[in-house]
């Protein structure tokens, strides 16, 4: 079943959504929000994937490199735009790296 | 904005996660529900994807095409396995005809 | 089944989603984008707990009273957020007056 | 910080949705499927709300103790379900004994 041959990559999953999640909140609390529209919008996208994804490994969903392929992408340009505000946002510096690594697993599957 | 440009597919989307619904639950009341664990699965799996392409477009997300692509994979696993039990169960006949219909609407802008 | 008890409930479900999620991205390209992040944060709130509601009707949940009740009280604080900017946004008017009907959807039935 | 404030919880939240997640699968290819459609239908149920609540606290909504309350009472009749069938199947029993934990984890903050 799925979710005994991907542990690491649905960990990948759980930490990536809740950091994305944890970002999204933090982002909507900055000074300069301004600056962080595209950050709140990727956020939610990457959390929504992260998740679907999670849940679909954990059901032994026949689709899952599928979504895999989709979710790196998407991991990719949040990832992207975090690191563009990694210097001045704890937050975004470990949304960031969470989403790396969580591309990087998805990559291995998709 | 994605939503005032794809209102069909949205239609199409929303029809198509009802109709899994509805077959997802009439499933699991048949006698026979032996016969319809595939289906079942895979109804649960369609309406997922087809929810959250749905939302995704309201949202005007920006990966909408690599999402529909996936979709219409999933609404033609459904709409195939449903079509297998469609002379039998008015539900999987309605639910086999949404799956196609979304399917083709996922394609149009994948 | 309860999809066949509650098409109004559904509708307006799936309106006060769509609204909410037009809201979220459009409030999002606001120049005044400062103002608006309690409601992109209960734009989201909302958004999601319609979804959840609508399809835990169309697939015959049992608990659909429990989350009418949370999906009312949601929908009455994003209603009350979109209604301080609906002079100024005609995205959050509209998105008032479908968190509004929604709302009282779903208490008739909570 | 929800998601600080409640790191057990979400940990409590995630086990919780996995484990539905795998009894719903493992329930779909049991040779008495017939007897476990109403942990099928469970299952899923409590997996969708663990995942909305646990996203909920990693996003720091604004209505968590709401949905902890209806989280509690999904989980609790999940937990029940499955402990009807936890003699015979391992993964009822795991399952049943993630409900539990979780459900309680919820009361505490409902």
């Amino acid at each position: 079943m799925a979710h005994k041959q991907y542990p690491e990559l649905i960990q990948a999953l759980h930490d990536c959504a809740a950091e994305c999640n944890h970002c999204f909140d933090a982002c909507l609390q900055e000074e300069d929000v301004k600056m962080m529209v595209d950050c709140i919008r990727l956020n939610r996208e990457c959390a929504e994937i992260c998740a679907s994804l999670e849940h679909a490994l954990t059901r032994n969903s026949p689709f899952i490199a599928e979504l895999a392929a989709v979710c790196a992408k998407i991991c990719e340009a949040c990832g992207d735009e975090c690191t563009k505000h990694a210097e001045h946002h704890e937050h975004c510096k470990r949304c960031a790296e969470a989403c790396r690594k969580c591309a990087e697993a998805c990559r291995s599957i998709a």
